[in-house]
């Protein structure tokens, strides 16, 4: 049924010349294969994004000139896409099966914009929920994903190592501009005051735990699972100077002690899982002191509840779960009575991020499969194409939630004060 | 049973002094009324507020001065505060049957801050939850409140007669600049554009309408069901010549038809049940242009669901309730995938309005007393008062929440132009 075994690797990547193509096609199409190719072009609506068979045959009749074509080089990749796309589109271009010629981020786009609202069966959408992240399972995910080995991420992240969405004071700003704003915004969200200790939960490479101790003179705790990113960290602290104000802690979230002034995690909660909202909600309780401690969290979020894509969630972040507000609120604040101060939406902010991510992954594109291999760079570019297609086409939103322990009457009343003489883009000078 | 038909009426009100108070006791307390107001004086834990007799007697203990003392004139309104609180310590107090000496708010503020998270018994929120707002109810309830007449309103509110809580870029700002600066604020967020169209659901007397349509260059299309408010505010917009850019539509918000760019409601959502938020998301996103609507929803919350108070829900508000976001995310945004953008929580913007309120409101209680009668005043005085508490002491937040119908990536990607060359102090100046 496969036609994958007859396939040579493409010398290129996905970027097959005509030429190429032409040459490995092994066989004319039959009627049947067209007849499956045409379900496929339905499926796709008003997107001007080609279809394509092995042979060069396509049902495509848009008006438009087709962003990009989809060459399928076989009738099993033709079935599984059909099948679930979500997941088979991910599996056939990751192992070569069907080949994208064009712009892959503005055909995801378009057919994200096409798509109706998914309507998965309840019961699919109920395991999703269920997958309850234990501490064994987080270490095996955070492994999968984190643990790449951080010359890999330092290839196409900006030189802080911030792998979370950026905030661009301006749509311009290069990529370091707007990761050091992101963090600055988030410790004037706090309303971080010199002295006050602060918990992390899930530091990354620490950037953020330095940038608050270095510009906000606070203390910081920042736990995280990744022992790769975690000796990264201290390293760094240690280098710059600060390890006696960042203590760097390589352990779950739930290993949390102590009370402090604020608590922040940024980019977690995607990876926690909904089944353990309710616990994380109550250890930002616990961690907080009482009258006066803020939180902030700051994650990947839906407009409703639904599954996170299955390819996704199989090659790139298992367990992860993008929740809506509503299951945030409900489950994680409304039954400890954090008060949410603040929340904003920064969806366009992480398109533009990804973009960065996505140009200096493709600069570095060489580098990725001979260290890995070709699956794994078309899995990657795939992965960041699409995660700025979903941001862009407003399929994932990017929230920021201030939370407050108690009633604090001493904090700012308005907003105001943090947009007030902040000139993020000084930010590159004074680090 | 109850004493209360032996009692004068309090000349003076509430403030009966301690002399006028002694020429009315019946009779010295015994020793059942002692327990009794101990269980009372022990349910208030740790707040300095006094508790006594009819005949002077006091188990409060505090080391504190208490800030005020409540004096029980019967053991039937003793029995019915410790029955149930919420509902019968308003009820004395409109009745007479219990007065307060010293500073009302101070002593609610206190109560608040001590009371343990209210537990009530699931059924008996269960039945406040379903309790749904039908055309006829609302139509009822509304008029309850809002038909008090224009002038019993123009005594205390501000000079454009705004009844929602407003926006104090600092705290010092008069009532009026932060009405004004709360209308503008709403025009900001909203992002709105000359020419473009704004329906309004529950537009109060019209100000908000008024605003948008002369400082923002909309058309405006307003709906409230009570008659007073709308004759009031077609008055008024016709005497400052927005009568072609306005239009008041005496109606209920499930009326509005149409497509707009902006659909806004102040004030509103905390009288139109959970049973109807689910209808109320799906006529936000029918109204809006899609791809660029945008709704702005100002409301009174809570940070977890629970009923409002019985007593204002008796006297004041029926079919009011104040719901948590997470209600509002789950059963209003998330059926219709619209997309949350911004929330902001402007509790102690509304401890400051009711200030202004309460203050103003207790200069004109004479008149207030003479025009409906002193149970009335009582009542009002109280509610109030014990807004002003709610909201210092975080038992109720205010949420500002603004919505996309899709997502509309023409929107500034920050709110740093919500504050930009923003002057609201100057607003008193422009109309």
């Amino acid at each position: 049924m496969s036609q994958k075994h007859l396939i040579v690797e493409p010398p290129l990547g996905l970027r097959a010349s005509r030429g190429a193509r032409a040459a490995r096609r092994p066989r004319r199409s039959r009627v049947v294969d067209r007849q499956l190719l045409a379900l496929v072009q339905a499926s796709l609506g008003r997107a001007p994004v080609r279809v394509e068979l092995w042979d060069g045959w396509s049902p495509y009749r848009g008006t438009a000139d087709p962003v990009a074509t989809v060459t399928f080089l076989g009738r099993g990749s033709l079935l599984r896409v059909l099948w679930n796309p979500d997941l088979w589109f991910g599996e056939g271009y990751m192992a070569g099966d069907l080949l994208v010629d064009g712009d892959l981020v503005a055909a995801l786009e378009a057919i994200y914009a096409n798509a109706a609202p998914q309507s998965l069966p309840r019961r699919a959408r109920r395991r999703a929920w269920r997958l309850g992240n234990t501490l064994p399972r987080s270490r095996h995910n955070v492994h999968h994903h984190y643990d790449l080995g951080n010359d890999f991420y330092a290839l196409w992240l900006d030189r802080e190592l911030v792998y979370t969405c950026a905030y661009f004071p301006e749509e311009a700003c290069s990529l370091e501009t707007a990761q050091r704003a992101k963090m600055d915004y988030v410790c004037r969200k706090l309303r971080l005051r010199p002295g006050e200790r602060v918990v992390e939960a899930g530091c990354g490479w620490g950037a953020l735990a330095r940038h608050m101790a270095r510009h906000y003179g606070v203390t910081v705790t920042a736990y995280n699972l990744s022992r790769e990113q975690i000796q990264y960290a201290r390293a760094r602290a240690a280098r710059e100077g600060l390890a006696g104000r960042v203590q760097f802690v390589e352990d779950d979230y739930r290993a949390i002690g102590g009370v402090f002034d604020a608590f922040v995690s940024v980019g977690m909660l995607e990876h926690v899982g909904r089944a353990h909202y309710r616990t994380l909600g109550g250890l930002v309780r616990r961690s907080l002191e009482p009258g006066r401690g803020r939180a902030l969290l700051h994650f990947i979020g839906r407009t409703s509840p639904r599954p996170l894509n299955a390819w996704i969630r199989r090659r790139i972040f298992p367990g992860g779960y993008p929740p809506s507000l509503g299951e945030v609120t409900s489950l994680l604040t409304e039954p400890w009575d954090l008060t949410v101060l603040d929340v904003e939406n920064l969806r366009r902010h992480y398109a533009w991020t990804l973009r960065h991510w996505l140009a200096r992954f493709d600069a570095a594109r060489d580098q990725v499969a001979r260290r890995f291999d070709e699956r794994f760079a078309r899995a990657w570019h795939l992965y960041l194409a699409g995660s700025v297609a979903a941001f862009t086409t407003g399929s994932m939103q990017l929230y920021q939630i201030v939370l407050s322990r108690d009633r604090d009457n001493t904090l700012p009343a308005t907003r105001a004060d943090v947009y007030r003489q902040w000139t993020p883009e000084g930010l590159d000078d004074d680090g």
